[in-house]
C-alpha cells in the first residue's frame, strides 16, 4: 500500500516529503498542498510545499554530484538504472494505487504503466552505454586544402542538470522517459512531478532512492507552480529542460535561457478515414484511439475527418463500440473514468455546449456527473466549431465529414498543433502519400497515435513541441558534443 | 570516333593496346584476340593478348603507387575522379560507339551508359569522401569492469589492390562502379574488361589516364581467360576481387585466398503480380524489365508469376506491347538487338524448344536470325520447364500462372539464385508482407527490378552473389578497420 | 570592383539595396544606413534601412517558396548550390573588396575568406545530399513485449524559415556557413548581415541570386538593429536562428519562440602551456592564434596560461615573433589592422588600462591610432586583472604564470566562456586528460583553436553558445525529424 | 564438478555426449575421441566421434529451426541469450574446471573466462537488439537526374547457418564471441569446438539447452577432423564461418564456397619501445603480454622490439619481472603451465634451439618437464633467426634491438602476419604516426595487445585473417543487408 512497507520512509504524518541530497525531507515552508482525487474529488494526499531555498540547495548539491556521475564508467551507470528498473516493477502494486487515486487512472492500466515504466529504464540503461560509448573520429584531409595532420575525436558529454517536468497523465512513465536518459547521459535530475501524480513520482523516486544512486544527483521538489515554477524553468542551475505538458511549455520556452529544451506540448491528432479503409480496425482505433483513459491523452485521436462515402458506417462502428464502454471509477477497471478536475471537466462542457449550439449531430447523450463524462462523439462536425480545433482532453470525439483527401490533408495542416495523425487506407501510395503530406511528427498509417514503442522517435511541429523524443533521442538530446583535435606536426594516413 | 582523336594513343595498327605503369603498351606476346560484333558476326577490333608476366608487373607496380596513393589526401583523391568523370562525359560519344559494335548496345543506351557511369564517379568521390573521413571513437567503459582509460580509434583503410572484372552487358558503368570505390578508398585497381566491351573499356580508362591518375596505380590487361584468368583471380597480390558476371563467380570464390569478394552473379528475378495490381503499370513494367536490352541484364524480369484470375489481361496487355517493340541492329536504336554471342542464341533457342515440347504456349511466333532473336512471350509455362528455372539472357520472358500468393513466393524462394523480385499490388499489407517473404536481395514493390539509382544497396542471396554493392556498400567493402587504442595510465572522462 | 560588373544591379545611386522575392530593392523607408571604414574611420558604403513591414513582405515569400523548394530533388537543391559556389569564386575580387573596407581585413584574407567560402558551400551541398537522403527504418520488436508488425521510417524533413546573423569578422564565409545547411536541407533562408560587412554580404547573395535559386527562397535585408533586430529574431514566421556574434546572442535565446537556436558567442579560449612542449610551435601558434586579424576571432588565443619553469622563454619568443607583425592599412596586406569600431578600439584600451594600473608587465609599448592598435603582450597577468577574463577582441594578448596544470585547468574552467581551448604537450598521457578536462567545446592539443577545417563540430559550451556548428552539424540542426510508421496486421519478420 | 548435477545429461559412462536436435546424443560411430590432459599428458575426457550423416542431420534440423527463429522477436531472443549467461555464470565452477583439466589453463583464470563470457553474451543480446532493429530508408533524389519516387528500405537479415570453430586456448569465451552474435542475429549455430576444450564447450553448450533455446537451433558436434573437418567446413548448408585458430583457416578460405568467412588466425605482435617510454610500464606488459596463459594467447606480444638504448634496462627489468613467475600446474594457479600438447612443446623447443644456434642471448636457463617449459627471454634475437618471425604459442618471448624506429616499423610489416602491435613511447606525435604507419589491426599505444574489451573492433590484416571481430562488428557480419523498394506513381517529399 502506498505510503508503506520500503515506502514508510517518504511519508511523515499524512504528508510525504520531498526527495533531495540523498534523503527524505519536509519543507522548512511547513505548508504543504493537497492533491485532489478526481473521483471522490476530495483530498486524498499531501505534499511538500517547498521553497525557492530549497530549490537552490537542490541545484547546488546536484552540481557537485553530477561531477562525480560523469565520471562514472558507464556499465555502473546502466547497473544502477537497471536496479531501479526491478524495483519499480517489484513495488507496482504501490505506486499503481497512487495513480489510481490521483489521477484516476484505471487499475489495470496503472499498473502498466509502472511496468512498462521499468522496462524503458532498462531499455534506456542499454541504449545509453551505446550511445555515450561511442564517438566519432574525424580527420582533416577530406576538406580542400588540408592535409592529413589533424585527427578530431568527437565525445557526447552530459549537459549537467536535466530538469524534468512531466505531466498529470503520465506521472511516472512520463517522468522516467526524462530521468533515464538525463541519467545514463551522466547529467543531475531534477523532477518537478505534476500536483495530481507527484505522489505516484515520489514512490517512484524512492525506486530510484533504493538501488543507490550518489547522493544529490536526483531530487524531487513538490510545491505550488506560482513559487517555484518559474523559479525552476528560470534556475540558472538547469542546463536542460524536459517538459511534457500544455501550453504552459510555449511559455517556458520563451522565458528560459539558452539552453536545450525537449517540449511535448498538446496535439489535435486527426484521423483520416478513406473509403478503401478496413472500417472495423478503424472503429476499433477511433474508440481506442479517442476514449483510452478518457481521451486524456496526448496522442489521443481528437477529431476523425472520414469520407463522406463511409462516414456513416465509420459512426455507426464507433457508436456501437462506444456503447460497449464502461463508465465508472477507475477502482472497478473501468474504461471510462472521472476526468482530471472539475476545471477540466468544465472546460470539456464547454466545447460540447459550442458545438451544439453550432449544430453538431450528438451520436449519445450528453451525460454528466461531478468529473466523470459519458463518452460521446459529435457528428457532422464542422469548422466553425470550437472543438474541430481545440484539444478536450476528455471523452468527447469531433467527426468531421469530408469530400476529398485534400481537404483532409488541409484540416490537418491548418492546425497549429502537430503532434501525430493517422491514415486508414489499404493502398500503399496513398498511405504514404498522405503521410508525406500531412504536418505532423509522426503519421500512423492504419493505426492510431501512439507514442510508443518506446525506442521509436516521438515529437511535436509547430505548437506541439521542439525536440524529438523516444529513448534514443532523448539520450542525445541530453548531450552536447565536445571534440579533441590532436594536431600532427606532419601528415600521417592510417596504412594497413 | 573510336581510337581517334585523344584515344588515338591507346591504339596502334589495329590492335588497341594495354594499359600499365601509366603507359599504353603492346604485349609481348605478339598476339591479340578479336572481339566479334554480335550484329555483323565479324570481327570488329583486336585487343593484346596480354602475358602472365606482364599480369605479374602490373601487380608490382600496383603495389608501389598503392602506397603512396593511400598517402593522398581524400580531396585530392576525389578531384582526380571528378576529372575523370568529367572527361568520361566529354568523350561519350567514341565510347558509346564501342558499346554498339562490341555488345549490339541500342545507341541511346549506349551513350546513357556513359553519362550515367560519370554521375557514379562524382558520386563515389564525393560519398568516399565521407566515409572515408570518418571513425569511430570507443571507449572502454562500455564493457562491464572496465574503466575509461582506453580510447579505441577505428580508421577505415585501403585493402591494397583491388581487381575489376566487369560483364560484358555494362563494360563501362560495371567497370566504374568497381574502380571508383577501389580508388576513392585508397586501392590500386586492375581491370580485366569482358572480351566483348574490352575496347569500351580501355577508352574509358585512358580518361582515367588524362584524368592524371599517379602511374602504375590503375591498370587494365586483356586477353585470353584461359591464360590469365586464374592467374589473375588467385594472384597473391590481389587483395579483393569485385566480379559481375555468371557461374564463374562461384568457381573463382572456391578457388580465392582469404580476401574479400564482392560477387554479382546470375539472378532469376521473379516478378509476381497480384489480382489488385495495376495492370497497365503492370504490363509496362514487364515488357520494360523483360526486354530491355534484349533481356541481357542480371535484374530483368525472368518469370512472371501471375494469379490465374488477371493472366489473361496481363498477358493481353504484355503481348500488345511486345509488338511495338522494334528488332534490329543497335546503330538503328531498336528495342531488340542481337544477343552478345552465337553460342548464347543457341542457349536461349534451347530453352525455347524445351518450352515448346513440354507445352508453353507461344504468344508469337519463334523467330530468329544469327544472333537476333524476336521478343517472345512463353505463357502456361510449368515448373517441368527448364526456363522456370533458367536464366536464358534473352529476349524470352516466361508466364507461370499461380493460384495463390504463397505459390509465388514458393516458387521465388525455391530458386538457386537470389538477386531481386518484384510484386504489383496497390495493397500496403501485402506488399510489405511478401517483401519479407521473398529470399532475395532486393525486392521492388510495383517496379520491374533494378540495380539504381546507384546508391542503392545492390545485393544477391544465395548463388546471385556475396557482399552487397551500391555505391556507399561498395566503399566499405573495399576497406577494412585499423583500430589505434590509446591507454591511458589512470581512467579519465570527457567533462564540459 | 564592388557594385560594377555583374554586381551594377545591387546598387542604386550610392545605396546598395536589399534582396527580396528575388529583387534588388529600394526600402520604401527612403532611408539608409552609412557603413564606416575602420582605416578612414569615414563613410564608405550605405545599405537600405529597411522597415519592418518589408520583412513581413519577406517571410510571406519565404513561406511559399519554401513549400516548393521542399519538393525540390536533393540533387538539383545541390546544383544550385554548387554553381553559386562557382560563382564566388568567379567573382572573389569585389566582394574582398569589400572586406577590406568594410572590416578592415588584410586584403590576401579577404579573398580567402571568399574562396573558403565557396568550398564550404560545394562540401555542404554534398554532405547535404547525403544527410538528407537518408533516414532510419526501425522495427517495433525491439521493444520489450512487441511483435514486428510496425515498421517506423524516420525523415529529415526542413524547419522552414531559417533566419541567420553572422558577425562583422566573416561577413561572408560565417554567412554561408549558415546560408549552405539551410538551404540544402530544405529551408528558406533570411539573411541579416552585420552593418559592417554587409556590402560584402549583399555581394554574396547576389552570387547566389546568379545561380538561379527560386524567387523568395532567399533574402536579404540590412538595417538598423532598434528597427528591426527583435522584430526579426522574435518573428512568427523564423522557424529557427543561427546567429554568430557576441552577448546579444544570450539576449536572443530568452526572447525567441519555441524554435531551435543556434549560436557561436564569445569565447577566451585559453592557451595552457607545458614544461615539455615545442616552444617553437607554442610561440607561432601564440602569435598567429592571438594576432590573426587583429585578434577579431571568437577562436582567437585570449589568454595564454604558461608553466612558469617555461614562461620566460615563450614569452621572450613571442616578443620576438610580434616584433615582425607589420601594421597599418588592410589594403597593405599588414598583419595588424586597425580594429572594426572605435568603441571597440576605446574597450580596448580600457582593459589595457586596466592591466596597467594592476601591474602587468608590457612587453611593447602600447600605441594606438585611430582604431589602429598595434600588437600588445602583457605578461604577469593576474586573475584580478579585467583582461584576464574578458575578450579584448582586439591585438592585445595577457600571459598568466602558473604554478601547476591543475591551476591552468581551473582558469579555463572558472571562465564563463567555453568555446575552444588549446594545450601544449609532448605527452599523449597529459594531452588528453587535459582535454577531457578541459570544459570547452573542443580542445585543441598541440595547436591553436581554429573553427576548420569546415566539416569539423564547432561549438562552444557555457555562455559560449548552444548547438553544434560544422558542416553536418548545422544541416542536422536545420531539419527536424518525422516518422510514418506502417501498422501491419500481423508480424511480418524480413526473411533471406 | 564436470559432468554432474545439471551436467549429468551431458555424460553416459566415460563419454560426453554431442548437442543435436535439442538433444544430448551418442554417435551411431560408437567411437569416442579421447582428450589428453596437457599436465598429466594422460586421456582425461572422451568425446563422440561423430559421423558424416550426424552432421547431415545436424544441418536439416537447423535450416527449419532458422526459418523459425529468424521469425522471434528480437527482445524475445534477447531474453533468452540473457538466461544462457546467467546460467553460465551460475555454473562457473564446472566448466572453469574442464579448462584446467583439458588446456592447463590457470584456475583463476578459467573462472575468468567463464564470467567474461557471459557477461559477453548479454552484450551481444542488448548490441544485437539495437543492430538488427535499425535499418535506412534512402530516397532516390540523392542521385542526379532522379526524382524522390523511390523510398528504399533496408534491413539486416541473417545469413541462416553459422559455423562456429573456436581455438583451445579461450574454447569458451571463443565459442561464445561467435555464438552470441549468430543467435542474436537470428541465424542457427553449428559449434564445432576444439578437441582440447571440447569438454568445456559441451558444458557451455548446455548452459544454452538449459536457457530454452529452440530444438535444433544450436548443435555441437565432435570428433576427427579427418572425419567431419571439412566435411563441416565445405558443407552446403552453411552459410558463414567463423574461425578462429592457426594457419588451418587460410586452409578452409581457399576451399569454402561462397560465404562470408571471419577467420582469425596467428600473429607475431610486435612491442615497439623507444626511448622515452615508461620503462616499467614496458615491462609490466611485456611479462604480461607475452607470458599470460604461457604465451598461448593469439594477441601475446611475440617479439620485443627495443632502441637499443634502453635494451639493457628493458631486459633487465623483463628478467627480474620474469623471475617471480610460478611455474606449476594450473590447479595451483601457476602462472606457467604446460602447453598444450606435447607437439607443440617441441615445435616451441625447435624454435629455442635454433635461436640458441644461431646466437641469441639466453636470458634464462632453458628448462623443460613434459610439456611444461619454463618462461624465456631471449635477447639479441636477428632477423636471420626462425623465432624472428614464427610464432611460438609458449613462454619464449625473443627480443631484437633496434637502432631506429624506422627498423621496428619494417620488422613489423615485413611479417606475413598482421594482428595487433604494440607502441611504447611518451610522445604523442610518435604514437600516432608510428601506430598509422603499422600494418596490423590495431596498435596498441602504451599497452600489451589485447582483445578486449569485446565490444572494441578486432580484426588481423594479411595472413593473420579477414573479417573484423568484436562484438557489433561480429553481429553485423553474420547478417547480410536486404532491400524494399517501394515504387510510388509519382514523386512525394516529407513534408513537415
Amino acid at each position: 500500500m502506498a505510503g508503506t512497507g520500503v515506502f514508510a520512509d517518504i511519508i511523515e504524518g499524512d504528508v510525504y516529503k520531498y526527495y533531495a541530497e540523498g534523503e527524505w525531507r519536509k519543507s522548512s515552508s511547513g505548508k504543504s498542498v493537497p492533491i485532489i482525487n478526481p473521483t471522490t474529488r476530495k483530498p486524498q494526499y499531501k505534499v511538500q510545499a517547498c521553497t525557492q531555498e530549497e530549490v537552490n540547495k537542490v541545484m547546488e548539491a546536484a552540481k557537485v554530484a553530477q561531477k562525480a556521475w560523469a565520471r562514472t564508467p558507464l556499465w555502473k551507470r546502466a547497473d544502477l538504472l537497471h536496479r531501479a528498473a526491478a524495483l519499480l516493477k517489484e513495488h507496482k502494486e504501490p505506486i499503481a494505487e497512487c495513480l489510481v487515486k490521483e489521477i484516476a487512472k484505471p487499475a489495470k492500466d496503472a499498473v502498466s504503466e509502472v511496468v512498462r515504466s521499468g522496462d524503458l529504464i532498462s531499455y534506456t540503461a542499454e541504449e545509453g552505454v551505446r550511445i555515450l560509448g561511442e564517438g566519432k573520429l574525424l580527420v582533416s584531409d577530406s576538406f580542400p586544402g588540408n592535409e592529413r595532420n589533424k585527427y578530431c575525436l568527437t565525445s557526447k558529454i552530459p549537459l549537467g542538470l536535466v530538469l524534468a517536468i512531466p505531466p498529470f497523465n503520465y506521472p511516472v512513465n512520463l517522468a522516467v522517459s526524462k530521468i533515464g536518459p538525463a541519467l545514463i547521459a551522466g547529467n543531475a535530475l531534477v523532477l518537478k512531478p505534476p500536483t495530481q501524480g507527484a505522489v505516484a513520482a515520489l514512490h517512484m523516486i524512492h525506486c530510484f532512492h533504493l538501488a543507490g544512486f550518489p547522493k544529490g544527483l536526483i531530487s524531487c521538489v513538490t510545491g505550488k507552480g506560482s513559487e517555484i515554477g518559474d523559479f525552476l524553468t528560470m534556475h540558472p542551475g538547469v542546463n536542460c529542460i524536459s517538459f511534457t505538458g500544455g501550453d504552459t511549455g510555449i511559455a517556458i520556452s520563451k522565458k528560459a535561457g539558452m539552453i536545450p529544451l525537449q517540449m511535448e506540448l498538446g496535439g489535435k491528432d486527426a484521423c483520416i478515414v478513406l473509403e478503401d479503409a478496413d472500417l472495423n480496425l478503424v472503429a476499433a482505433n477511433i474508440v481506442k484511439g479517442g476514449f483510452s483513459y478518457s481521451g486524456q491523452r496526448c496522442t489521443a485521436v481528437k477529431v476523425v475527418l472520414v469520407i463522406e462515402s463511409v462516414a456513416d458506417a465509420v459512426v455507426e462502428k464507433v457508436k456501437s463500440k462506444i456503447a460497449k464502454l464502461t463508465v465508472g471509477p477507475p477502482e472497478d477497471d473501468c474504461d471510462i473514468t472521472p476526468v482530471i478536475t472539475e476545471s477540466s471537466a468544465n472546460f470539456i462542457e464547454g466545447l460540447i455546449v459550442d458545438a451544439k449550439e453550432k449544430g453538431a449531430t450528438f451520436c449519445q447523450e450528453y451525460r454528466r456527473e461531478g468529473n466523470l463524462i459519458w463518452p460521446l462523439l459529435l457528428d457532422h462536425v464542422r469548422p466553425d466549431m470550437r472543438i474541430a480545433w481545440e484539444e478536450p482532453f476528455g471523452p468527447v470525439l469531433p467527426v468531421i465529414r469530408i469530400s476529398s483527401v485534400e481537404e483532409g490533408i488541409h484540416h490537418c495542416n491548418a492546425s497549429n498543433f502537430g503532434l501525430q495523425g493517422c491514415v486508414f487506407t489499404r493502398d500503399i501510395n496513398k498511405a504514404i502519400m498522405i503521410s508525406d503530406a500531412m504536418e505532423t511528427g509522426t503519421v500512423q498509417i492504419n493505426s492510431a497515435p501512439a507514442r510508443g514503442p518506446d525506442h521509436f522517435p516521438f515529437q511535436g511541429l509547430k505548437d506541439s513541441g521542439i525536440g524529438s523524443q523516444g529513448i534514443t533521442n532523448s539520450i542525445n538530446m541530453m548531450t552536447k558534443i565536445k571534440s579533441t583535435v590532436i594536431n600532427l606536426p606532419s601528415p600521417s594516413y592510417t596504412m594497413g
